[in-house]
């Protein structure tokens, strides 16, 4: 079992900068989440952005479109900012005969409270054993692309 | 959505007690590690052991067997010791029309660094997406019961 | 044995708000850490403000001054931004009879690692042992006031 | 400013050992404690034992005293089990002009929630500002060798 991860920023990946008294996006907490998780399977991680999801652009999502499109692996899991993710899911929609799952999290993997474990934890899960498709894992359920939405008021993922 | 958890012990669930320099098993973790998680659905969690697996009875499967096959829910998540989870999900294997998957941790939940949240991540969306039948989630990966063995020598699920 | 925690903000309290993508001051961590740290005295928590320290005013600090000279305990941890830390600490400095001591933290007391938990057990010690007089704890060390600056190139503590 | 850390074993640098379902004392926690806590001094840790302080010989003592009493430090932070701690800080009690302090831990410090880091913290303030002699820090207080003991019923250490 291969899975690729490519990972473009977002919540998860956020520092914390006294310096500058701010917030930015840093390295991608995925390695350190799956080597905690004690996950024992082939991986490899592919850094393609560090980007807000709200700064994404047409451009960035054919970057992944077209990377996922020219590769070989069957199973993705794609790390992303929250507030745009079910758009790029829209976008991935085409790529047949692949199982694609888009995760994030609402709160830095950094904290010591923070849902970015349990999410990358059910995407691992997802991207094993659903059927080619494309899928959103957050808030402790997993969605099809094209049936859910993040609800900011409520700070959550439900159906569409 | 509806899960139902049921909790049986297991390292996942262990405490240190410093009066007896031992570790001992505490309360269920589940709950907290769903609300980090920020998982929102219906579930409900059922504490039925506080047991190591290695102590586990015939008598106690066949009280986990019974318990699920007398109850409606479709989908269950079940926190194990792991030393013997392999058996107890071979005893559940007769039950027909749910999904079950067992789970637990090869280092405590209360530990800075355990596998204990990546896995109950992995084993909710399982539960969610699996076809019926009876699963472990362990080691980053989901299998089917009847298929997985403990390695204990490299303290890891494998394909049996 | 008591002491008197005063907090005014600053990064040891920051959360991160996903629905704004950014940071703000949260409630004060001091409570969790105290409990965590199975600190068994009595204290108090005062909640004076919550700022981050390049927006405290010299109004501000009087208020801080005078709330304090008014008071009658004889022991206090003052939590603090750092970016000016060490100029409340001189404003502090004229009152007589008692040990304070000012802490804070390079990186919020929310996340895995952190300074806070270590800063606020040397403030605590601080509190308890030296000689009256004005303290700064941060960067593993006990510090005069008039004796230290923020190194921001660094992001350090260090002797003026 | 210069500390030297000897480390004894005890409840802080227990880890636990899934294969053989119990804990034991693992590498010190030490080092990684001073990194979080963004230590900016000189220091040394030296690795002397790895005992739960109840198996602690008299031997063991005499070791720990001839070390210290042999090297021209004079700032000391001693980790040690909780149970003989004040035994090992009587013993240590002639040597002069030397601030030794010794802490450890009720739980240990590879827990999510832990007095491990507050009391390296309040350990190393200590160290550095109190006047010669030893010291226990636990319990968020400071005490006087031969002035404290473990309540072993109610899980802290008070005033003898």
């Amino acid at each position: 079992m291969f899975i690729r991860f490519i990972t473009t920023g977002g919540t998860i990946d956020k520092v914390y900068f006294d310096a500058l008294s701010q917030f930015e996006i840093g390295d991608s907490q995925v390695r350190h989440i799956l080597s905690d998780g004690l996950a024992d399977f082939d991986y490899e991680v592919v850094p393609l952005l560090q980007k807000d999801s709200l700064d994404m652009t047409d451009e960035d999502r054919g970057k992944l479109h077209d990377l996922i499109a020219a590769d070989d692996a069957e199973r993705y899991v794609i790390t992303h900012g929250t507030d745009t993710m079910s758009e790029t899911a829209d976008v991935l929609a085409d790529l047949e005969g692949k199982t694609i799952v888009l995760t994030g999290s609402l709160s830095p993997a950094r904290f010591k409270s923070s849902d970015a474990i349990f999410n990358i934890g059910m995407a691992v899960a997802t991207a094993q054993i659903a059927a080619p498709g494309v899928y959103i894992a957050m808030s402790g359920q997993v969605f099809r692309a094209g049936e859910v939405r993040k609800n900011r008021t409520e700070n959550k993922f439900e159906k569409a």
